[in-house]
């Protein structure tokens, strides 16, 4: 059975719908990919994951090498096991961690060294040396075992010089055959096939993008993703790169743009540039800081409601009137007020469900939009809400 | 229907199973009740809860004035209803932890002035006054609508002189009586009969506390407690106390220890002499600290287990290979000490699920041991563990 197949092209937009196939079963996208960084959703209980019908959640190889080490896990036959998940799961490679922790710490305290080779980094919970290699972040991801796996790239800052980008993009081309040599040799490390995505850089630059797209598409990946500091936190940038590279990239791999997923409006807008699969922390993230999705009109920011703020202390309304999820079946803004206020642990609980159940049911809407031609209608439904 | 019937009495001691009955279902007994401070019992839902089979928990007078108030949980209907759990509550009356902040600050940052009427305190939240009077206490516990409420009382520390224990415990009975007659005004505050109990006092005073227990029993109670500092903490001066009154207090009336249930023995030692209910912050509150329940005999606390200790960090077992919860099922000891390692919030459940699993299920067994007139032989296969 093929990886990924296609089963509706919009009519109207670039977006589609698809099934991916792996061995802890198949993936609907496009789909938006909970993140579970250190083999936990964030306050959820992979039960919590199953009832909302997430199809597919993420592991970040950097906190799981850190901890609990990605030995351990293999010694548990994968990450599935290891935290009871049995679903697909996909692991990044670790890149975007270790170049983040160069950049917050600046050239004074270096926390990373890149040569041609690898990178070594300090970690930031104990300030023990570790140094990954193309060969060794895909040795990691064997181990830890999820069904989809990233090569390991070098994700350079927005604001770096096109000399340093073109320098960096180089060097995660060469890195991305280094991945995929390493993966033939075992790409199914725990007795199930595991599948390598590589990853396009090129920062905003449209020459460098355009290049990086073509010599990734023409590699052997399972799947094409597109990284760098601004996609999904600058929409902006991200639609002018996805509408640069969407003629380049092969139309029968899914295509993924890593930590998409802000606000509803930027699913829709990834999708209609024909992206698969996305992933972000900020739907459990500003959870746990009580801002909650909602769909209803007229709130202040939109889409968004803080439920800490004194206007809910007695609102007997659910945190969304419209949502479905089990948060808002069974209790008021009040309650989940109290417990913000409180600094009860179950609030955090009951918003990351809301969060996650407010994004998984959208992109369900969407994808039902797809296969009905009417995607283009959907978004501007939601665009005027 | 009576408020309670006795279903059993074991032979060998005054051990005996009965049944509570409220407008919010019934409670078997002997029974432990999980303590929901704050309208949560922390890091848990109400449906956790059901799923644990608990069928009563507690919340706290005095965290809930403070927040939300009993203003606002009126507007909802009660607790039941703000905080989404349909079966039986039981609130204390706030007396325990106005007086513990009293002792916890000494007489130099007093934030307790007691008077004959009633006791005024500084809030641990804001600095705010309030002020319970046996009345309030009683008229907030009608608004926050718990099945069964308490009578509010002078708990006095252990090491007072016998001439303050006396004092306060006077008190304790003209405020009993006080509440009783406030209470008889409006018992139906939200539409069900509330139940309210008496409270026993006066410390570690064998004529004081028989004493005491005359007075309670003859009051229109509809169940006794058992209060005082060592209650629970100390359970040589707990079994001596219910030595001393066990033949005084009145059979049909259910008898409730406030505070036990530090350890699996401490429940045997309380039922072993005629005690129905009981509640402890401690299986909850040494679950967020990784301390977890076990039967297996062999580990170094007897019943306890410590999964933040490096040796379970490669561990594939359960928490408690004999243990049926939802976490032992699911997960393996180096997930759960993965999870506490990270500070991952998922951990704090997953124990306390297990914590509250532990607890109980041992009182099923105890209630069938009871009924099968083998209870004492069962304290004696788990004193011998």
């Amino acid at each position: 059975m093929d990886f990924f197949t296609i089963t509706h092209k919009d009519k109207n937009s670039l977006a589609r719908t698809g099934i991916i196939h792996t061995e802890h079963g198949t993936i609907s996208t496009p789909t938006f990919m909970p993140v579970g960084t250190q083999a936990t959703v964030k306050s959820l209980d992979t039960l919590d994951l199953e009832s909302l019908g997430a199809e597919i959640i993420l592991g970040n190889t950097y906190h799981l090498h850190l901890r609990p080490g990605e030995d351990l896990i293999a010694n548990y036959k994968g990450l599935h096991k290891f935290m009871n998940w049995s679903r697909p799961l996909l692991t990044d490679s670790g890149g975007f961690q270790v170049f983040s922790l160069g950049k917050n710490n600046g050239e004074q305290g270096r926390l990373v060294d890149i040569d041609n080779d690898g990178v070594t980094f300090t970690s930031h919970l104990d300030g023990s040396k570790h140094r990954f290699t193309p060969e060794s972040a895909i040795e990691t991801q064997h181990k830890i075992g999820a069904d989809i796996i990233m090569a390991f790239d070098e994700c350079t800052p927005d604001n770096a010089e096109k000399k340093y980008i073109k320098e960096a993009m180089d060097r995660t081309h060469k890195w991305a055959q280094r991945c995929i040599d390493a993966h033939k040799k075992n790409q199914s490390y725990h007795g199930y096939r595991q599948f390598l995505f590589g990853i396009i850089q090129g920062a905003g630059d449209k020459d460098l993008r355009k290049e990086s797209a073509k010599i990734i598409s023409n590699m052997k990946f399972d799947g094409i993703a597109i990284g760098g500091e601004s996609i999904g936190y600058n929409m902006r940038a991200t639609k002018k790169i996805l509408d640069w590279i969407s003629p380049i990239i092969p139309e029968d791999k899914p295509h993924y743009t890593m930590g998409v997923g802000f606000s509803p409006m930027d699913l829709f807008e990834v999708v209609e540039r024909g992206i698969d699969m996305f992933d972000c922390v900020a739907p459990t993230r500003i959870a746990r800081n009580g801002t909650l999705f909602i769909k209803s009109a007229g709130v202040k920011n939109k889409f968004r409601l803080n439920i800490t703020n004194s206007q809910f202390k007695n609102d007997k309304k659910p945190i969304d009137p419209e949502c479905g999820c089990s948060t808002c079946k069974s209790h008021s803004r009040a309650y989940i007020h109290h417990l913000f206020d409180a600094k009860e642990l179950l609030g955090y609980r009951l918003a990351t469900i809301h969060n996650l159940y407010f994004f998984l049911n959208l992109m369900e809407e969407i994808r039902n939009a797809i296969k009905e031609d009417s995607f283009l209608k959907l978004k501007k439904k939601w665009d005027n809400i």
